[in-house]
Parts: C-alpha cells; sequence; structure tokens
C-alpha cells in the first residue's frame, strides 16, 4: 500500500484514483473546486466529471495542496496541459522533498514546443524532482470507471521509475505495458487529438467509414513522421500510445475531441464549439504547437496544415477535406517513406 | 475509354462497377444467378447486394463467361475465396487470348497456405494471364456505391499494370495508390478479418471502445510480424491496406466479419451464426489458414490463436478473450520489436 496524490480532479483524475484505490492505495485527491471535493468527500461521487461511478473510501478529496503532498512521494499530474505550468509553480511552493511526477496529459505547449516532461523539469527543480513518468494510451476515463479491460503505457527515462508505476496501477482490468520511448510516447498522445478533430469533421460532413479510415491511417503517417525527427521511436507510433490511442480518439463518442471536430464538421462556428464543450479541448492547442513543429523541422504534415488553416486562418472545413482528398500522390509508399528514413 | 469484365455480383463487384461506368469504361457485370443479372439488366438495380443503388446503363449484367470474355483484356475477380479457383478454371476454358486479372477478394487458402495472386497463377496458364495485380484497401461498398470518399491499393509485381489499374479506378471520389509490396498488401487485406472477429467478440461481450483499440494495436503486431516473415514490406502494415483496413473493419456496422463476431460475443453458435448471415465470413476460413502460417513460420499469433479455439475447438469466447487480456507480458516492445527485426 502506497500514499498517492493524484493532482486534478477531472474524468481522468478521478478514474485513475479508482484504480489506485482498487488496488489498496491510499489516494489523495486534489481539485481547487470546494464543491467538487466536498461532493467527492461526502457522496463519494464526482458527478460532473465521472457520473454514477461509486468513488471508495480511500479516496480523499483535498483542497489544500500543502496537505495533499506533505507526506507523499508520487504525485499524478492529471491537469490539462494548459494549466500544468501554474499548478507545478504552486507545487514547488509547498514541498521540501523529492516527488516522482506521473503526468497523464496529452498536449505540446505552443510557441515553446515542449513536451509534458520538458515542462516538468523546467518547472521543477532538480532537488525537488525524483522522476518523471508518462502514462498514455487508449484510455477512455468513462469506461476504465466501469471497469472495463484498458491498457496503457508507461514511460520514462528511468526503466525502475516506469515499472513503480506499473506496479502501482496494474490490476485486473488496468493492463500496463513499460515502454523506454518517451519522446515517441507524448509525441503519439499529443498529435492523435489532431487527428481526432479532423475525424470529427469528415463524420460531421457526412462522409463515411471509408474516408475516416484513410484519414487515420494518413494521420498516423505524419504523426510518426514528425515524431520520428523529434527522436521518437517509430515503433512506439505502432502502438498503444500510437495507433491504438488514435483509434479510441477517432471513433469513439467519448471522445472531446471527436465532438468538437464533429460540430465542426456539422457547420458550428470554433468560438461556440468551444463556450458548448464545457471541457478543454487539447486538440486546439495542439494543432498550433503541431503546425509551429512541422515548419521547424521541415515535416510535411498536410492533415495538421489543413487543420490549422480551419482553426486559426477561417478556412471553410469542407474545402479543405476535399483538397486533403484531392492531393496529388499516386505512391502510398512516398507518405510512409519518411518513417523508414529515421528509423534507428 | 475501355472495356472491362467484373466477375461476381455481389456487393463489392457491383460497387466496383459502378466505380469504372462513372469513369465511362463499358462493363460486363457477370454473374451465375440468372435472376440478380435480369434484374440489374432490367431494373438497373441490386437490391440484393447494393440495395437503393442506380446503375448505369453502361453496367450490363451477363451470366455467359465465354460472352463475357470474349473482348475484354481485364478482368475484375470479385468472387468469395473459396469460389476462386472453380471460376478461374471456368475462365481459361472459355478465352484464348492474355487477361490481365485484377483480384479485390481478402483471404489465404487453408492447407495450400496461397495467397490470391499465387492461386491466380497456379489456375491460369501464363499464356492466358498478361498480369496480376490487386485492388485492396479500407472500402465499405456501401459507401463506395454512394460515392463518399474512398481510398485503395493498388499492387503488382509489374508497376505499369498496377498504373494501368490505378488510371481505370481514379476519380474525384474513388483515390487509387500503387504500392510494389503485393505480399504485404495481400496479407494486410486477408488477415484483418480475423481481428474484426475478435473486435465483434469483445464488442459482443459488452468490453468497450479502450478493450477494443488494444486489440486492434495488438492485431496489426500480430500481422505484421506474420507478414514480414512472409517477405512484406513492414511499411505496407501502417498503410492502407494495413491499419486502414483494419480500422475500418473493427470499427464499421457495415462488416461481415465484425457482425458475425458480434453474435458470437452475444452467445450465438457459430453454426446459427454463419447461416444467419447470408454472405460470406472470409474470416473465419482465414483463422484457419494463419494459425497454420503461424505454425509453419513459428511466429507468435496470440489474438489468432485464441480465435482459432474458439471457432474450431469450442473454446468458450468469454474464456478466449480474458486469457488474451491477462496475457503475462510487460514490455510494449516484446511485441513489436519482431517486426523491427524483419524490416528491410
Amino acid at each position: 500500500m502506497q500514499r498517492i496524490a493524484v493532482l486534478g480532479a477531472g474524468s481522468w483524475g478521478t478514474a485513475l484514483s479508482l484504480v489506485l484505490a482498487d488496488n489498496q492505495h491510499e489516494v489523495r485527491l486534489w481539485g481547487h473546486r470546494k464543491e467538487l471535493i466536498q461532493e467527492i468527500n461526502e457522496t463519494h461521487k464526482n458527478q460532473k466529471y465521472l457520473p454514477d461511478i461509486e468513488l471508495s473510501d480511500n479516496i480523499k478529496g483535498c483542497t489544500d495542496l500543502r496537505k495533499t503532498l506533505h507526506d507523499v512521494q508520487i504525485a499524478v499530474l492529471a491537469v490539462p496541459t494548459k494549466a500544468i505550468r501554474e499548478v507545478l509553480q504552486d507545487v514547488i511552493k509547498v514541498i521540501s522533498h523529492k516527488l516522482t511526477i506521473v503526468h497523464v496529459s496529452k498536449g505540446i505547449e505552443p510557441d515553446s514546443l515542449l513536451r509534458i516532461s520538458e515542462i516538468i523539469k523546467e518547472e521543477v527543480p532538480e532537488e525537488l524532482l525524483q522522476d518523471v513518468v508518462v502514462l498514455s494510451g487508449p484510455s477512455h476515463a468513462e469506461e476504465v470507471g466501469l471497469r472495463q479491460p484498458t491498457t496503457v503505457t508507461s514511460s520514462s527515462d528511468n526503466l525502475a521509475a516506469a515499472e513503480l508505476v506499473q506496479d502501482l496501477f496494474m490490476n485486473q482490468h488496468f493492463r500496463v505495458y513499460t515502454n523506454p520511448d518517451v519522446i515517441g510516447v507524448e509525441i503519439g498522445g499529443a498529435l492523435k487529438n489532431i487527428i481526432a478533430l479532423a475525424a470529427g469533421i469528415t463524420d460531421g460532413l457526412g462522409y463515411g467509414d471509408n474516408a475516416k479510415a484513410a484519414l487515420i491511417t494518413r494521420g498516423l503517417a505524419e504523426i510518426a513522421r514528425l515524431g520520428s525527427i523529434m527522436g521518437g521511436n517509430p515503433l512506439t507510433f505502432s502502438g498503444l500510445t500510437g495507433i491504438g490511442d488514435l483509434i479510441v480518439t477517432c471513433t469513439s463518442v467519448h471522445s472531446r475531441n471527436w465532438r468538437a471536430g464533429n460540430l465542426l464538421g456539422k457547420g458550428q462556428k470554433l468560438e461556440d464549439v468551444l463556450e458548448n464543450m464545457g471541457m478543454v479541448v487539447e486538440g486546439v492547442r495542439t494543432t498550433k504547437a503541431a503546425y509551429q513543429l512541422a515548419q521547424k523541422f521541415d515535416v510535411k504534415m498536410p492533415i495538421t496544415e489543413a487543420l490549422y488553416a480551419v482553426l486559426f486562418n477561417g478556412k471553410e472545413v469542407k474545402d479543405a477535406v476535399d483538397s486533403l482528398m484531392a492531393r496529388v500522390k499516386t505512391h502510398e509508399m512516398e507518405d510512409l517513406v519518411n518513417i523508414s528514413e529515421n528509423r534507428c
């Protein structure tokens, strides 16, 4: 039994708390909204983010970051990418011991173009940071809450840390594999949200499964092209955090990014979509970051570029999708060959 | 404008006839059932296999194989894998000139373990065979009939033949790419039906999207492991005929193999499922062939082996799936590494 802090009481933080509690760990679930934390402690439910799921007694909600962290060695960071720096700045103010930080967010910071583990290392001084681990994979929180079978990957520069996290979370329903390729795991997890937005758009436009399968296939190729050039292992993109997460995000009604894209495809305006979602749509920020990365590394990313034009330059969704479909290319291997060239 | 024979008036043969007719080619659609061919000629519909789709005047149904083939140089072979040898034996009796055969079936012959292009070369003497081309990819016939965007791959040992087929079919809705890797294209197309059956089973058992994404990811890995050892290019399995076709078959309600698996997962008996489907479920035969191939090449294919036990040895579906989920494996790369080792 371990004592573990989970920072962020949204759907994913709550679902992961449930997995840890199922494994007999003592969980401190931190959130800044008093009513939400009160609800968790009094009713053992988080109706807004994980409706109808009973949370066990060994999940204790807490709004005080110092109390949450003072006697734990492991913190799971489950806040939106946009909030990570702010939360980490608060964390380092209240701790005086080393933490292992397990992050479960999926995104890349625009402009700085940093992955989440890089942001963590930038914000947390070495003397307060034991290890950084990323836990990622095809895992809708709703299904984890229902204890449906789920498999994810634990990745760290330090294998022992990845294995520690594997041991903490692994159970009959929740299978955890290790993979040493932090870059590939983080890039795959982040960039799949772009393709999910695009898949939502084609579905919203009324295109079918054939079109969506082609889009996902092309999307995987462009993620792998960029990720390999950035130092990821090309094989990682064929694994759980690559194609696995891409499939679940593009084909499931649970996916926020898909739903946002779907509304765009049906003709809603971006501002209205984001306002109506009520949750963070990571794919929008990630599209900006990936567009910048594609330019920096001189990698062709046609889907990302088309989506960037829609989200940030007001291009019509139908025009963007139709020009993607009509791309002049005849040999399939042209699309895939760059992966091979960058293979280690 | 070319004159082209399409052999097989099922859903796929009919949909491909429509694509060719849209491109102004003259299509002779051969089938052995008189009523079906009569319906196509008189009502320009094929209600049983492609309901509610209007077929153009330049698709002429024909039940006479000699008349169908006597003045054409290109024949599209769109019959179930099981019927291919018989149809080819009839074909060579009625022609005296060379044919280019474009096959669009997905399967491997049990016991002989031959791919379709190999069967064609075995049955058709050299003096009657110009080229063999395989056309494959994520392409539900229903959506092609509705002219929804679709992308496929044309593959042949002879690039000129693959490009000829590309030119015949390519249009605004139906995009055709070439890929020289016939082995990879055929293996990917055949083996995805096994994973689709398994995905139908997990869905039928009530497991969620997380489980299905993991299954598809693992499925791709085992297809690529076998296919690479058989001589396919590992990159092909990341393309349209690999992951693309796998996704569309595992996640679409149009897929027969998924539907058959779904009924198995819900507790129906195999005999009843096959009887009620009314169409050929290629995945059942392919499971047998792939199981034999895995033994022959000494490749680990846990999903194929589990499905084989269900289909041919009466194992309970839930036991088979649960033992798959509980496999003792902790490092993700173990699953993927064989692909890399066999990379060309």
